[in-house]
Formats: structure tokens, sequence, C-alpha cells
């Protein structure tokens, strides 16, 4: 199994801090050391960095760590292999465009003879579950709305009945973004915070840092934090309903 | 304008040096400040890096000179924008999948008119005629061979003529790999250096510095490297002639 982060903002936010305790679960804390990847959106563009190395380390999360790349959405994962070998072409997050808009995707789960027929237009490049249902999700959202991209209700109501028929096969906690939405889809295990005024002080639960948010916000910051166990100690954090599929867009979820 | 790095090579091997040189040019020896990116194929898995930054400032462009990544075949740009605005979506390399494998591309060139027709299938998600023709000719190959790649001379001689035929809205300087054979075709400007034994010292144009290939390789590696402009002042860099489409394998010209 492995582990999921995003963030989802409304205004361009680093994820320094949370990233940093995530991190630590890639080979120290916790033993999920077959690979990492983060992707960052910044305006339609992307930065996608991918490791097989454990996020603990990576040279790459090192940079990561360091540097404060702000987006709005960002969708992080560390890796423990279930299926697939330890290759870069099997670290999520995976990549593909669709409808002149890059789309992110992590999973975490295991699916069981989960062989969708595929018609060409998204292939697995790896050997993953994760990446082939990833390559079904937009293939079957291209197949319902052809060359136009539906409003977010319909966009919604199309994921929800896909991420169910994908679950059938397995878990499937997973993170899907365009960009200006963030989809998350919960099996067993998924939680989230929503940090906004008045900020406090949150402190990690995988090293001893914490932040006063306070002091590097303004009023009108917003920023959910979704991630498979809580990153801090002393926030409180909402668990998801097993078979929830929720959209964060702005920083908040949408119901 | 912008410029072109490749490198294509029988076994993986760092950039770290041709790298050094040619980031300077983003923004230091010449004025290509609009934006940098390098992909490298590891396996079937890719690494990319962009920034809108300039090379010469952007921090993730010095972690890509202090980490040798290893790779058998690199794409590498600067840009300086012609068409689309300073953007993340509208750095090179871009990167797209058909068939089951990534495909890196970079163009340096300009682009006048070039407004064809494109199925959905590959839709740029920037603005410029470089990402456009990428999609362009992704969809021609697929819309060629169906489901099943080619052999490579099959490939190389559909993309002699997609080449031509987008060539004839401008300048198309441009460099494509699927991460087994790198394709460079050169409109105005392109030249290459093979290295192979008996290696010897390379001293770079745009930075003092100089190895000698001698003690970092065995007597069986071979490296090609292409590029815009010579990167160094003692090596014999053959210039390809206008119309020019090269294949790359192995880190050899393939007649």
């Amino acid at each position: 199994m492995c582990q999921l982060l995003a963030m989802n903002c409304n205004v361009p936010t680093d994820i320094v801090f949370s990233f940093t305790g995530f991190a630590h679960r890639g080979g120290r804390t916790d033993t999920h050391h077959d690979g990492w990847g983060i992707a960052f959106f910044e305006g339609a563009g992307v930065r996608h960095f991918v490791d097989h190395q454990a996020a603990i380390v990576s040279p790459i999360a090192e940079l990561i760590k360091r540097y404060p790349i702000k987006s709005t959405n960002v969708i992080a994962h560390i890796r423990k292999a279930t299926q697939g070998h330890v290759a870069l072409e099997n670290c999520h997050p995976f990549v593909r465009e669709l409808w002149g808009r890059y789309w992110v995707f992590a999973h975490n789960g295991d699916l069981k003879e989960f062989r969708p027929q595929l018609d060409g237009a998204f292939r697995p490049v790896g050997n993953t579950d994760s990446e082939t249902a990833f390559c079904f999700l937009l293939q079957e959202l291209r197949r319902r709305f052809g060359d136009t991209p539906p409003a977010i209700p319909a966009l919604r109501a199309a994921l929800d009945e896909l991420v169910q028929a994908v679950s059938n096969y397995g878990t499937f906690n997973m993170m899907l973004s365009d960009g200006t939405a963030l989809f998350a889809h919960c099996s067993t295990k998924l939680c989230y915070v929503v940090r906004q005024y008045p900020f406090t002080a949150a402190c990690l639960s995988d090293e001893d840092l914490s932040v006063d948010f306070s002091q590097v916000t303004t009023p009108n910051d917003r920023v959910a934090i979704i991630v498979t166990e809580p990153l801090t100690t002393n926030e409180t954090w909402t668990q998801f309903a097993p078979g929830e599929l929720m959209l964060f867009i702005d920083g908040a979820p949408v119901s």
C-alpha cells in the first residue's frame, strides 16, 4: 500500500510544511520506500517530479522541501510496491492530457483482476493497476463527454459512477486533479483538514517541526490538505466515509 | 528563437557537463531567459523538469547540474519566447503518451499560420506553435499506424514526410524521442558530435570547464550530443544539412 497527499487552495501556496512530514513516511517513520512523486499545477502547466528512490534519501525530495513552489493544486504519493516493479514509470502521480488540460492522478490500494478494455487513446506506460485505472477514467470521461469538457456537476457525477465501478475490483483511494478542482475518493482511508482564518500553529506528527500559519498567511487564504493519515497532532482531521468521492475547489469541500 | 540540446547513448550517461554549458545560454552567455526544461528517459519512465525562470537562476537547473541523472535519451530546451507567453505550460520539452510509451519533444523556430486540424486525441495545453506541432505529429503517427507502433524504418519515413509538411510553415528545428531512438530535424541550425573510444578531454565554450572523458567512460561507451550551436571548443561538430532528419540510436547516427 502507499500513501497519498494532496493540497487544494484558493491562492497559490507552498506545500513545504506538509510535504516535509509526508516525506518522512517514505523510509523513516514508515516503510514506503519504493519511490515517490509529486505534481504541482502552476496555471495550466504542471511541474512533475518522480523518483524511484525513497523520498527520505532522494535529492529531488530534498529540493522540494527547500524550494517553496507555490500551487493551488498539488498531488503527492509515496509508494510501497504491491503491483508493478520498482521503476520510474511506475511512480505516481501519473500525468496525461485530456481536453487540452493536464490531469494528475495518484492511487493507494490494490485492484485485483482489473483489466478494462482500453481503446488505445490512453495506454499505461508502466505495469501498475493504478495507471491502468487512470487511463480507464480518462478514456471513459472522453467517451461520455466527447471533445468538450463538462461542467463540474456533470464531471463529478460521471466520476462518482466510474470510481464506484473501479472500486468493485479492490481498494481505490485516489486523487485526481485538472488544476482547477481536486477529486478525492476513499475506499478505506483518507482524511482532510481545512486551514483558514483564524490560522493557528500546527505540529507535524512525523518530525519535530511546527509552523504558525498566522504568520505566513492572509485572512483570505484557505487551504485544504487531504492525506492518508493525519499529518499533524493538534488539528482536527475529518475522516472520509468509505465510498465517498469528495470535490475540493478553492480550498474547501464542495457539497 | 530557442536553443536545443539532446543526448543519445548506448549506456545510461549523465549530461551534467553538456547541460552546464548549455544552461549558461539561459541568461548568461545568451539571452534565452524565458524558461527552460529537460526530460530524461529512464527505462520507460521520464523525469521531466520545466521552469519558467531563466536556467541560470533556476534552483531546479542547479539540481540538474549537481545530480548526475543517468539516461540514454535526454532532450533539453532553453526558451526565448516568440509565440506564447512566458508560462510553465509553454516550456519545452513537452511530453505525451502514444502506444503506451512516453514521447518527448522540443522545438526551436517559428511556425507562421500553422493551424492543423486536431481531432482531439492530442491537444495543446499551452499556446505555442511548438506544442501544436507536437500534437499534430503524434496524431498523424497514430492515424497512419493505428494502435501498433511501426518498426523504426517505417516510423522514420513517416516522420520525414510529417516534418517536411510542418516545415512549410516556418523554421522547424526539433527533437523527438520515445526513449529508444532520438530523431532530430534541422531547418536552419543543428550540429552533433559522437564521443567514443578513444575518449579525450573536452572544453566548454560557455564556461571555463573541461572534462577528460577517458577518465569517466569505458571503451564501449558511445554518446551522441546534438545541439543548436557547438558546446565545446576542441571537438569536431558536424553540421546538419537544412531539411535533414537524423536518427540516433545507441549513441550513433543511423543512415
